[in-house]
């Protein structure tokens, strides 16, 4: 049941409306495992979407802070598979890293809501070297408001299956600057800082980060490992997202539909600060 | 920010309008890193929604594939905390159980979509023990398609927030048997199975699952080692899940919205036979 571009399956279900059931066919968000190995060792196993592999583990390694910067990646390559060709395996040749597989084995557990992953106590979920991004970005209200829009039309998947999410990069003047899809939220946002890594474009300092899920604690600290100032998502944030955000000075903008939105911290980058009371000046 | 139940915190923050801006008042869904641990040593660390952290522990133990009944949990607690004495910490006592805390940290490593979190390569994604769930329940569709509603209108905290994920345990007549909240939605389902191991009542076999996310593999996975035999979404499942689903005899039902669902597997536990081709009988 493989299509060609291998984010899709299509398959045969059965459908009951109103006391009638028939067979019908339809397309399912593919989920494969991919495994991260660097040196040879394996690092984390995710369930992604296929697709963009590569930007997923290079931006993987950087929003988890096991990296800092494209310099330190000295080669990236998918381990040969059988068949088709195309393995689930992602391998990574690093240099100037402080990255010991030892440590990741000792320090790296499970984590099953993600981001915080790999953290061997609570006191370590931040990530250190966070760093507040550029203050004088600014985006106008009314071009945040469009964003959600441009977003959906140009969800080439979504319409088909209804189970990936997507997180898309806007410069201030609204334009999309890069757009990935994933059956995990957070795969999205690494594929998109990953594609940002290799082709040098980071820090994203200049750009807003949408996306369709919600803006949870470790969306937030990948959008601030990439020097993302405005994280915008449709629906709710939570409370530790609210707080880091506060804390190192994000634009966090939760509920973002129709002509409406919530800023939840940094309203000064994208509401009138004449508007605003003092405190909410940022 | 904090109030009493400690699921929902309270803001403020700053809201925009068809061009005009004000401050309000906001519930955000709670979340917090929880440290689970096994006889001292740190086993994970799962960003949740704080409220019934036991059963999130031994719930998480069981769907991971830790121990397979509650008989091996001599004791579970929390460490206890500082000021108002509720820390983020949970200790598990075990016996009889393989589980070696060496292997975990040997084994175990970051996933950033989680549920398939600690196998060491893909290989050994799937959990081994799953069985096929009981084939004789049977539930009437007009009585599944109410279900969603049950869910919502049983869900205290996600109309203040929009953010929490809900997990609901229904049997066969649509009587709701437990319901469970979190900031991720295997938390939420985590949660469900760990009361229910807590309480003597594991095999859910009589049972039906109800989640108001996607219907992905890992929460698949998770229906599967409580010996549930239904699992139905809202939304989507992945590809994954319903592979997973067929092979195991799992009853995977999708976008369960007013009149109408789609089985993805074992069709016989919820639609009339008769309407069904051969191949769907299951």
């Amino acid at each position: 049941m493989r299509t060609p571009e291998r984010s899709v399956e299509i398959t045969q279900v059965t459908e009951w409306e109103d006391g009638g059931t028939r067979s019908i066919q339809d397309s399912l968000a593919a989920e494969e495992p991919l495994e991260i190995r660097i040196g040879g060792t394996p690092l984390t196993v995710t369930m992604r979407t296929p697709g963009h592999d590569l930007e997923l583990a290079a931006g993987f390694l950087l929003t988890e802070g096991i990296i800092e910067s494209a310099d330190q990646i000295v080669e990236i390559r998918r381990v040969p598979g059988q068949g088709d060709g195309k393995s689930n395996v992602v391998e990574i040749d690093l240099r100037d890293c402080q990255f010991d597989s030892r440590d990741v084995r000792r320090n790296f557990f499970a984590a099953s809501s993600c981001g915080i992953c790999g953290k061997a106590s609570i006191e370590m979920i931040r990530r250190r070297g966070l760093v507040q991004p550029d203050r004088a970005f600014r985006i106008d209200p009314q071009v945040l408001c469009r964003l959600p829009d441009t977003l959906r039309s140009e969800q080439a998947v979504f319409s088909r299956t209804g189970g990936l999410h997507a997180a898309g990069l806007f410069d201030a003047s609204g334009q999309l600057a890069a757009l990935r899809e994933d059956i995990g939220r957070h795969n999205a946002v690494d594929k998109i800082v990953g594609w940002a890594l290799l082709h040098g474009h980071l820090p994203l300092s200049q750009y807003v980060l949408l996306v369709s899920g919600r803006g949870g604690f470790e969306i937030a600290q990948k959008a601030l490992a990439a020097g993302i100032p405005v994280l915008a998502s449709v629906s709710a944030p939570s409370s530790l997202a609210v707080k880091l955000s506060r804390e190192l000075g994000l634009t966090l903008v939760g509920f973002l539909r129709g002509s409406r939105f919530v800023a939840y911290s940094g309203e000064f980058r994208c509401m009138p600060v004449s508007g605003l009371s003092p405190g909410a000046r940022g």
